[in-house]
């Protein structure tokens, strides 16, 4: 029992994590020293996670990766905008 | 089976996409659109899911957040350089 709690509050802090990183992008417009590779192979990944969770029939895995794909997808469209701004 | 191995490379993508992250952060020392409190709740979830990984006894959880941790933690430790630089 102890474990489960212990992987319910680690798959709240690395979803949860993503939300002030969205609020600065989304605030500062700058996504200077955010990398595009990362947020390319990361929204990829939580992608994968959550076809996973619906295959597995895991809902803790489907909405954790579901609120990270959100996050995720905002920050890698203002570093996209930010990039052909920049072109 | 099949999604045994979809499973392999969602954790591969969401593992490595913290390293284009820390090499940009590295090499360019610019962590000003890095948010601080993403990686200091992000870097706490990881380090969460090792010990989940080490009490169940599940070595994949416990390399992935290994190396994702030791990734985070540098990006974390460039941010709190940056922060107090800028003071």
């Amino acid at each position: 029992m102890f474990f489960t709690v212990v992987s319910y509050i680690a798959a709240f802090l690395t979803t949860a994590s993503f939300v002030p990183q969205a609020v600065k992008t989304i605030r500062t417009k700058d996504t200077a020293s955010i990398s595009l590779g990362m947020y390319v192979m990361f929204t990829g990944g939580v992608m994968l996670w959550m076809a996973y969770g619906i295959a597995t029939g895991q809902p803790a895995i489907v909405i954790s990766n579901f609120i990270t794909t959100i996050l995720a997808v905002v920050i890698l469209c203002y570093k996209i905008a930010g990039v052909r701004a920049e072109k």
